[in-house]
Order: structure tokens, then C-alpha cells, then sequence
């Protein structure tokens, strides 16, 4: 597996384009399309969040075939809490775009992301659909990233080469973020292209497993957006050998797309709203799976033990009663915790650390706890950030 | 019931008392005392954090038989993840104020709060029982108050007098908070006093009642600590008819304790770490009271929400995140949300309000939400704060 440039348009077959509309104040871009050269197949997942915006109900129908060849994209406007209306500006959505490319409207996916409760500017949107789809390029990856931005304070952008049974295939990746990052997605949008060939019903299934192990174990602040959506698109260009779930090749696929989603999500964690700094979470010898993630959540969406990162303070007490609040199966006087190698908890009571150096462990960018719960062989890894003065002062402002 | 004034000393039979000893830094009290002249039919409620603090441990041994005679607590240290020699510290805490009192130390209850993870200074502890012990008063109520805060910025102290039966009966209340205000229970400590006569099982019905429908509903940062306790002393002097479950004159006590408590749980909300405002959110119209609980601690608890009121920015869009994703039964498009009985919402969509009025609703330094899920007949209200600067502030520093 190799890093390689490009994002989303380093795969074969993938043109794209971001542009400026108007829906965001300023003159940033707030229009991304992406577009394959014929139908691609195509995944997705979505928010869990029962207040469903309306682009989310439109792509659950629009992706019932497995087939995609578009995605549009608005920022600066959620278009939930919208109603029939708003569904209604979906569906333009997709037939306009349909009608820029000469394609179907069954086979265009939407998204949107922003303030909820406001409808969108349609003449805004439906200009702006015009102008994307006359930028498409294939060298257009980046502007789309950069127009599916709310707060976030750069674009993200990553994709690998690896070989499936010897033929080169490219998985490239875009996502925003970046508060509202919490249990089941972030405020996240995310889009993920390959030029792999695979059937809808294994790439559905590779994209569930690498959401899992990924995006969900991503938490900035514990809400859930309504608008939460992962899109996976596959060409097919490749021409590799199809991949057949549970096979060699498909677990090949699968660490290609696990690398490029862990890689977005930590750009996530590390721009979430207000953060400092990215925050790794492991739990490891907890008993099972499910106690390894309730402990490794409880510590990540502590605001005290957040708070304390961006304090650089080690106060590992607030480490202690947040894994002890989160239900996990543990004995307290068992307990070690780590910052990096360095051990701050030892059998549940100070190990008798150096303040100065765990001060210093905190003061960098990346800043990584362990937890040994001493409980059986599960673990887990979670993304977060720390919490800041910013966070309150961009979430206090938002729609101001 | 009339509100009286005296808190905890305000109850016949109890003597009280704080005293800076030493634990905390500056001249701040830190161990408070509270006596009864007889032993007390007790009841106690206590943090159901798996890592629990030593004292709650020695509280939970010496209330097994509904008796207490005294309450020492001190703050600036929580005694937790002390492992044996913490252990023995609570145990010899309870020892020294029983030798004080010439009482026996099972009849001795014992709190702390504060950092963790510290072994407490025995012998600063140890004299300040001594300077506690020497200056109990009948009108010490205030001065315990005050000795067992942290980060408050103000002791919290309520009295009533109620009538059972024509009968007078008293209680009062103390509470400290104030941030780990979360699911069942802050770091919270409370002592609540009456005069009434009630056998030991119907005072912890009774408590155990309370409790669940404010302390349980109070919810600060979502982390939960390892010492939370609520401690309830019964002198009988008032000499009532004997309360027993289920009657008329236990439904008056109830109501007389809800009073109590709940006055103490809008103060700790109110002055939550960096609460510029007491929110309380109300659900109604639920499917049933546990789905009520859930919309209500959802909105209770985000990060987005909160940070919103500190802002004075009326988003319902994110209050209609938060309900979306709590997992309460409900058809978004007939949800109602009220500023007061300012809508702001109706069926899950704008409800065309201004936005100045809404702007002057959150600048007053109580906001009551109120959330209609149109969905059945159970309601519920919880008691929170904003989010501001000063939270993470306190937080970044709290053990420097």
C-alpha cells in the first residue's frame, strides 16, 4: 500500500469540482460535485439520528439499487427540519444535476450540510449546480473538498494505491467535520471513491465494517448530526479480479479503505471544533469489544478529562472516573494507564510519575492515552480532540 | 410549607459546624461537621460510579442499619484511587470525629471531594475534626456549607416547615456542586436534615424517591464522580404521628423534601463550573417517562445546545438534533418547542418567531425549554447550565 496524491480524483474514472454559490456567507466554496464517467457501484451510511434530513432520505432511495453516478453536495445549509419543502429541494437538487449531465436523477446522490431549519436558496443551489458541473475536472478532488467545509479550518483529503492479486487499484477520500463529531458519525460528510471492481453487495459490506472500526469510533462532542453521510462510489476501472467478501482480496480492499478512513478521521479528531490537539484513546485487556468501546467512549466524550488535555494537566483521576462511570466490566485496584509509554496508573493508584515529564507528553499535537484494564484480550482504539475556549466561542456564534 | 431561614441547623436536635483546616489551599473552610444530639434514623443515596470513592464505602457500611449520628466531611481532596491507606484514612476520620463526639464511629458518616488520586494530609485532617468538633453550633448550618464547597462560587443552603398531621416538622438542606454534575447524581454532595419521626426504610423510600426526581435529574458535564453522596438524618424530634409509606403524611413529607431538593439542585445547576444561567429543559407529552428523560437529558447534555444558550442564539435546530438523537419515540414534524411560551418550533419546523424576542428570552439568567413530542402523556423536567468560557478555564487548571 502507498500514499499517493489526488484524493478522490486520483481513481480512474472520477471527476470532481467545488465551486462558490453564495449559500455560505463570504466567498467561500459551498457547491461539490463528484462524478464517475458511467454509473459506478456505490455504498453508503448514514446518520441514526431519528431527525433525518431530507438529502439523507434521498440518498437512502437513490442508493437502493447500488448504483451511483453523482454526488452533490451544499454547504452552509442543512436542509433539515425542513419539511415537504424541503424535501422537494433535495430531489431539485438531484434533478438538476441530472440535467447538467445528461443522466438519470435516480443515479445522483445529495448532501447537505449547515445551520438546520432554514430552506435553501434554490436559485442559489440550482446556479450553482450549473456552474460545478461546467468545472469538472479531474484534477478537481481538492476544491471539492474544500467545498463541503462548515467549520472546519482546512480541507481533508487522503488516497492510497494497493494491489489486489497483482492489478493496482486507488482508493481516495474526502470528509468534513467538524463539531456535532459523536456516537454512530460525526457531522460528517464523507466521500470515498476506487476504480476497484466489486459487486454493491460486498463493497455495502466493506464500507459497513470500515465505518464501524472508523467514523463511529470518531467523538468531538457527542452530538449526532442530522445530515451524518458516508458514500462510497467504485468504477471499476481497475480491472482487478472481482473481490468476493471474506476473500484474500477483499480483506486487501478493506485495509486500503480502512487506511484512507482512519487517516480522515484523524484529520477530523485533529480539526474538530476549537481542538489543539488529536486525541488516541486505546483500551486494550478489556474484556470484550463492547466494554473496550464503553471505556474508551466514556474517556473521549469526558468534557473534564478534555478540558484537563487542553489544560496539559495529567489528571488522571478524571481518567479513572470516567471509565468507572461508563460501565465497563473492571476491578478498579487492576487499572494502568499510559500517556504514550510513559505510565501514569498503576494498579488503580498513582504510579508515582514525573508531573513535568506527563506535562510534557501533553503539550504535543498528538497526545495518546492507554488504558489497561487488565480484563481479557479486546481492544479498541477511539478519535477525539481536547476541548478549548474556541469550541465555546465558534458553538456560542454559529449562526451569527 | 413555609420556606424558613437556617438550612440544615434550621431542624431541632442538629448542630453544625466549618473550619478551615489546612486541605485546601488559601483560607478557604474545608471539614465540615454535622451532629445530631441522639442517634438519627439515617438514609443515604451514593454514586453508582464503579470507581468509588473510600468514604462512600465506609458511609455505605455504617448506614446498614438506618443510624447515624454524625456527618464529618472534608473538601480539597475526594479520597479516591487511594487504594488501603485511603481506605484507612475514611475509616480514621469516622474514628477521630467519634472520639470527639464520645460517640461510636459506626454511628459516624464520612464525605470527601475534590482531587483525586491524592492521599489525604492526616494530620491537617485529623485537627481540623479537633477545631470542627470544638465549634459546633446550632446556628453552624451556613459554615458547613460553605466548608464543603470546591469550585462553587457560593454555599447552597435551603429550610422548610411543613405540617404533618397539625404537627410542625422541619427539614433542611445543604448541597455542593459543581461540575461531574451528571447521570444519576453531580459531584455532588448533600445533607439534608429533618426533625420528623420516620422509621429507617420509609425515610430511604422516601429519599430514594427525591433523589430520582432531582438529584438524578440534574446534569452539569455529563461525568459522574467517584464520591457523590446524599445523606438524610432523621432527629424525630418534631414527635409527629409516625410517618409510614404510602400515607397522606408521607406524600407531606415527600413534598416538603421534593421542595428541599429541588431549590438545592436549581442552585447547583445555576452555579455549575462556568453557568452563566440555570436551563431547564421540560419534556412533555412523552410516550412514557423513560423516553421523556432521554429527549430531556439529550438536550440536557449537548455540548451544542448548551453552548447556544450561552450565546443567547435561540438554534432549535440543534435542540431538534439532540431529541433525534436520544432514541424517545417521535414523528419530528409534530414536535413544538417553547422559549417560555415563546414557540419556536411548531411541527418540527420554524414556527416563524423573531428572532430578537428569542434573543431577549435567553439573556435573562434563567431559561426554561420546553419540548412537546406530541407523543403521550409523560413529562419530565431536568436542571442544567450553559456552557461557557469559564467552564473550560476551571477545567484546564482545576489541580494547578
Amino acid at each position: 500500500m502507498k500514499q499517493i496524491d489526488g484524493g478522490i480524483t486520483a481513481v480512474s474514472g472520477v471527476r470532481a469540482a467545488g465551486v462558490h454559490a453564495g449559500i455560505k456567507a463570504a466567498d467561500a466554496k459551498d457547491v461539490a460535485l463528484i462524478v464517475t464517467d458511467t454509473p459506478a457501484t456505490a455504498a453508503g451510511v448514514f446518520t441514526k439520528n431519528s431527525v433525518t434530513a431530507a438529502p439523507v432520505l434521498v440518498c437512502r432511495e437513490h442508493l437502493s439499487d447500488g448504483q451511483a453516478q453523482a454526488v452533490i453536495v451544499n454547504s452552509g445549509n442543512a436542509n433539515a427540519c425542513t419539511g415537504e419543502v424541503g424535501m422537494a429541494n433535495a430531489q431539485q437538487m438531484a434533478v438538476a444535476t441530472a440535467e447538467q449531465l445528461g443522466i438519470d436523477a435516480e443515479l445522483v446522490l445529495v448532501s447537505s450540510t449547515g445551520v438546520i431549519g432554514q430552506q435553501l436558496p434554490m436559485d442559489k443551489v440550482t446556479d450553482g449546480i450549473q456552474t460545478v458541473a461546467s468545472a469538472l475536472s479531474t484534477e478537481g478532488g481538492s476544491d471539492a473538498a474544500e467545498a463541503i467545509m462548515t467549520t472546519d479550518t482546512h480541507p481533508k483529503s487522503v488516497a492510497v494505491e494497493i494491489e489486489i492479486d497483482g492489478t493496482p487499484v486507488r482508493i481516495g477520500g474526502i470528509a468534513k467535520g467538524s463539531g456535532m463529531g459523536a456516537p454512530n458519525m460525526a457531522t460528517m460528510l464523507s466521500y470515498l471513491t476506487t476504480d476497484a471492481r466489486i459487486n454493491p453487495q460486498t463493497l455495502q459490506t466493506a464500507l459497513n465494517r470500515v465505518v464501524d472500526d472508523t467514523y463511529n469510533l470518531l467523538t468531538i462532542d457527542t452530538d449526532r448530526s442530522t445530515n451524518d453521510t458516508v458514500i462510497l462510489l467504485a468504477t471499476g476501472h481497475a480491472n482487478n479480479v472481482d473481490i468476493v467478501a471474506a476473500g484474500e482480496n477483499y480483506e486487501t480492499f478493506c485495509e486500503g479503505l480502512q487506511f484512507v478512513c482512519t487517516e480522515l478521521v484523524k484529520m477530523l479528531a485533529r480539526d474538530g471544533e476549537g481542538a489543539t490537539k488529536l486525541v488516541e484513546v486505546q483500551v486494550i485487556r478489556a474484556k470484550n469489544r463492547s466494554d473496550a468501546e464503553k471505556a474508551a467512549r466514556a474517556v473521549a466524550e469526558s468534557p473534564l478529562v478534555k478540558t484537563a488535555i487542553f489544560g496539559n494537566d495529567a489528571n488522571w483521576g478524571r481518567i479513572m472516573m470516567a471509565i468507572g462511570k461508563s460501565e465497563a466490566g473492571f476491578d478498579p485496584y487492576q487499572v494502568n494507564v499510559y500517556l504514550e509509554n510513559y505510565q501514569l496508573v498503576k494498579n488503580g493508584m498513582d504510579a508515582g510519575y514525573d508531573e513535568n515529564r506527563a506535562t510534557a507528553l501533553l503539550t504535543k499535537d498528538s497526545v495518546l492515552i492507554t488504558i489497561d484494564l487488565c480484563a481479557g484480550d479486546a481492544e479498541i482504539t477511539m478519535w477525539t480532540c481536547d476541548y478549548s475556549y474556541d469550541y465555546i466561542r465558534i458553538n456560542a456564534d454559529y449562526r451569527t
